[in-house]
C-alpha cells in the first residue's frame, strides 16, 4: 500500500514554489533541477532567473507562451484548475473577434509569464481609471501558469446557421457536439461553449486571476457560459510525476499518454500536417465532462468490489492480474474456476487501448467539490479533461464504458467539445491561421 | 508597489510542503526552521521528523491535535479550506451526541497527524467491508490540516423547543443567531447550522479528505446543511506571514489580531476562566460569512475611488494617512482643503478597533470562486471566519459597518455563529465539558 512509502507520491512533482521562494531566493538554483530537469525533458524552458522587469509578479518557474504547440497539454499537470467556457455576444463580427484573440493572446502572453495583464498593472496606472490589472496575485509568482485556447462548434457557425466570421468552411468535419452515451445527465449550462480557456498553475490564486482577467478582457464580446475550478488533478502528463488519487480513492491516469512518449503524443494527440483542417496542424481536440461522483454510495462498497470495477488494486494500483502499478494489465489471465482476473466489465479493460483501436487520450482532469446538495451529499466528482488528435478516440472509448460497473456510481452533467489551435508564434494571435 | 519585490509577499509563510518534500527527505532538516520557528512562536510543535508508523500518509509538518486550546484558529492559517455546517439527526439523543463527538474526536486527532481516518484505513481491511477511510488523501502528507469543531444554537435547542440532549441551561447566553446586518441577503441553506467544522491545510485534497470522512462517520446523526471550499486564505494570524490580498485585489487583515500578540488574543479571542458559560474557557465565539463580491462592477471603479473606499493603497496596502501598511492609520490626518486623507466612511475608519470599543478579531477568511451566474459573473467573494471571545465584538463592527462604501459591491448570502469549545486532553472528547 502507498502508505508505507508515504513521501513517495509526490516526489517527482513539479514543485516550483520550492525552488521559487524556498531555494532559489537564497541562491541555491542546483534545488531547482528537479523541476527543470523534467519541464526540459518535454521541451519547455523554465525560467529561473532573477525578477522580471517591472510589472512581474515574479522570478519564478514559469513556461514560456509562444512555441510549437499551446502549453497547458503535455506541460506537466499543475496542481490547480480554473476552466471557463464562453458564449460570443449576437453583435461580434469577424474584425471583433480577431481582435478579442489579439488581446487575449497578448494577455495570456504577460500572465503565463508572472507580468500583470497590461502595463500599468493593479496600481501604476490613473487614480481616475480603473485599474488594468484586478490585483489579487500581486506578489505571487507565475507558480507555472499555462493557458491553453479552444474553439468551439459555434465559433464556426452560430444558432441561426449564419457564418458572420466567414470561417464555416474551415469548421473541422469532427468538432460536432458528442453523441449521448450512456449515463449523460446532461445540463445546458454546464455544457458547450463558443470558445474555451483552460488556465491550470500551482497557485489557485494565479489560476482565478487569469481566468477573471481574461473574462473581463472580453467584456461585451463574449460571455462566461460556464466555469469549473478544481482543486486536485487526477492525471499525470509526465513520468516525472507521481499518479494522483481521484474521489474514488483510486489512483487515476496510470495509463495515460505521457510528454516523454513523443512518438505517442504525436500519434495521439497532436493534429498532424496531414490532417484536415490544416490550420489545425499541432493543435488537438480537447473534450470537458464534468462528471459528478456519488461519492456516498461509493463508500459503501466493498473494498473487493471497488477494486473489481476498477480492474486495479486501490492501494498501489496495479492491475488485478499482477504486479506493480506500470505493469501492463494481463486480461487473458484467470484465477479460480478460470474467472478472469480482470473482470469483463473493470473499467481499466473497458478503458484499456487494446480494447478500443489502440485509441489512447492525454487526460488532465481534476477533482472538484462545490458544496453539497440538498441531501446533503457532496456535489463532487471529477473535472474530466482529454486532448486527442480526434474527438473519436474519446467517443471511442466513452462508447465501451458504456457497460462500465463505475456508471452506477458516476454522473455525467457537463460536457464539451473544443477545437485546440496549434501553438503561437510571437506576433500572431491565438488561431491566427483560421483566419488567414 | 508590490510588484518590484515580488518574491516579498510570501516570504514569511508557513511552507511545510518546501520543507517536507523537498528538504526533509534530502535529510536538510535545517532548513525547516522557517516554518517551525513561527509555529513554536505562537506555541505548537511541529513534527519534522520520519514517517509515522503504518497508516500513516507522511512524516510532514502537522500540529498537535490535544492542547489548551482548539488547532485552528490561532495556528498560522494554511492556504487552503473546506468549511462544513451540519444539521443535527431528530432521532439523535444525548447518548447519541457524544458518540458522535467521542468518534469525531477520534478521527480528528488521526487525520491531523497525517494518518487514515481509522486503523485500516483505505486498503488495510478485509475485501469484504467498505474500506474505513476514502482513499483519496494516501500517500498525501498532513500538509499542515487542522480540524476545529463548533457548537451552534441548535445544538442547545431544536426547533420545537425541546432539550432533548439536557444542555440547554448551559446554552451561552451570546450564541444567538446574528441580528440583521445593512447588505443581508441571506439564504437559509447557507445559513445556520447545529455543528460546524472547519478544515485548514495547505492541501485543498487534505482538507477535503477530512470533512468527507468526517460527514460520513455522521451518517444518519448529522447531515450536511452547507459547505465552502476556499481556495486561497484572506488574512494573517501570525506575524510571520505575509498578507495575502482578496478579491478587490486588496490586501485584508493587515489589522488582524496575531497569534503573537498574546496579550490581544487572550482579551480579544479567547473566551476567559470568568466569563460565561464556564465550559466554554479557552474557547472561543466563531462567525461565518459568505461574502458574494460584485467582483465585475468593483473592476470598473477607479483606482482613487477603490481606495478611498478602503482607506488604503492598494499595491502597499498603507493607510491613506501615509506610511507603510503597518503604520497605524491617522484619522485625524487632513489633506487639501481639510478634507480627512481617510475618508469618513472608509472601511478601514469604520472597522478600526478605535471605532468599535476596542474590538478586534482574530480573521480566518478564504477567497472563494464557485462557477459563475446566469449572467455570466464570477459567483465570487469572501468567506469570511472571524473568532472572538464574543460574537459582540463582530456585531458591534458589522454594525459600524453600515456606511461602509464596499456595500455597494458585496452581498452577504450566508451566515452563521457558533460556540467553539476548547481545547481537548487526550482521551476526552470535543466539547466533554458542556456534558460534565
Amino acid at each position: 500500500m502507498t502508505g508505507s512509502d508515504p513521501q513517495g507520491t509526490r516526489d517527482g512533482d513539479a514543485e516550483p514554489g520550492v525552488s521559487r521562494r524556498g531555494l532559489l531566493g537564497a541562491g541555491a538554483a542546483g534545488a531547482a533541477v528537479g523541476f527543470a530537469g523534467g519541464a526540459a525533458a518535454v521541451g519547455v524552458a523554465v525560467s529561473t532567473g532573477e525578477a522580471h522587469a517591472s510589472g512581474s509578479r515574479s522570478g519564478a518557474s514559469s513556461y514560456p507562451y509562444f512555441g510549437a504547440h499551446q502549453a497547458g497539454i503535455v506541460t506537466p499537470a499543475q496542481d490547480r484548475l480554473h476552466f471557463a467556457a464562453f458564449d460570443l455576444s449576437d453583435a461580434l463580427d469577424r474584425e471583433g473577434l480577431i481582435e478579442l484573440l489579439t488581446e487575449w493572446t497578448a494577455a495570456a502572453s504577460r500572465l503565463t509569464q508572472g507580468l500583470e495583464v497590461a502595463e500599468g498593472g493593479a496600481v501604476g496606472g490613473s487614480d481616475y481609471a480603473p485599474p488594468v490589472d484586478t490585483g489579487e496575485a500581486l506578489g505571487l509568482p507565475a507558480a507555472g501558469l499555462t493557458i491553453t485556447f479552444g474553439f468551439g462548434p459555434g465559433l464556426f457557425e452560430d444558432a441561426s446557421g449564419g457564418d458572420r466570421f466567414g470561417i464555416a468552411d474551415r469548421r473541422p468535419a469532427a468538432l460536432e457536439p458528442l453523441p449521448r452515451f450512456q449515463g449523460d445527465a446532461l445540463v445546458p449550462e454546464r455544457s458547450g461553449g463558443d470558445l474555451c480557456i483552460q488556465a491550470c498553475a500551482d497557485d489557485p490564486q494565479v489560476a482565478v486571476h487569469a481566468i477573471r482577467n481574461l473574462s473581463r478582457i472580453a467584456f461585451g464580446r463574449a460571455t462566461l457560459r460556464w466555469s469549473q475550478l478544481g482543486f486536485g488533478r487526477t492525471s499525470s502528463t509526465s513520468t516525472s510525476q507521481a499518479t494522483p488519487r481521484n474521489l474514488f480513492g483510486f489512483k487515476d491516469g496510470t495509463a495515460n499518454v505521457k510528454a516523454e512518449e513523443t512518438g505517442e503524443v504525436d500519434e495521439q494527440v497532436w493534429v498532424g500536417d496531414g490532417d484536415e483542417p490544416a490550420w489545425l496542424a499541432g493543435g488537438s481536440y480537447l473534450v470537458a465532462r464534468r462528471i459528478r461522483m456519488i461519492i456516498e454510495n461509493w463508500d459503501r462498497v466493498q473494498l473487493g468490489e471497488q477494486e473489481m470495477l476498477v480492474g486495479r488494486s486501490k492501494g498501489e494500483g496495479a492491475p488485478l492480474s499482477g504486479g506493480t502499478e506500470f505493469t501492463e494489465p494481463d486480461f487473458e489471465a484467470t484465477g479460480a474456476a478460470d474467472a478472469p482476473l480482470i473482470d469483463a466489465n473493470a473499467h481499466v479493460r473497458l478503458a484499456h487501448s487494446s480494447n478500443n483501436k489502440g485509441a489512447r487520450m492525454l487526460r488532465r482532469g481534476y477533482n472538484f467539490v462545490d458544496g453539497n446538495d440538498e441531501l446533503g451529499r457532496l456535489d463532487a466528482g471529477l473535472f474530466f479533461l482529454s486532448f486527442q488528435r480526434s474527438p473519436q478516440q474519446f467517443i471511442d472509448v466513452q462508447t465501451s464504458l458504456a457497460t462500465d460497473g463505475l456508471n452506477e456510481y458516476l454522473k455525467h452533467v457537463g460536457s464539451a467539445i473544443f477545437a485546440v489551435p496549434g501553438g503561437i508564434a510571437e506576433g500572431e494571435f491565438v488561431g491566427q491561421r483560421l483566419f488567414d
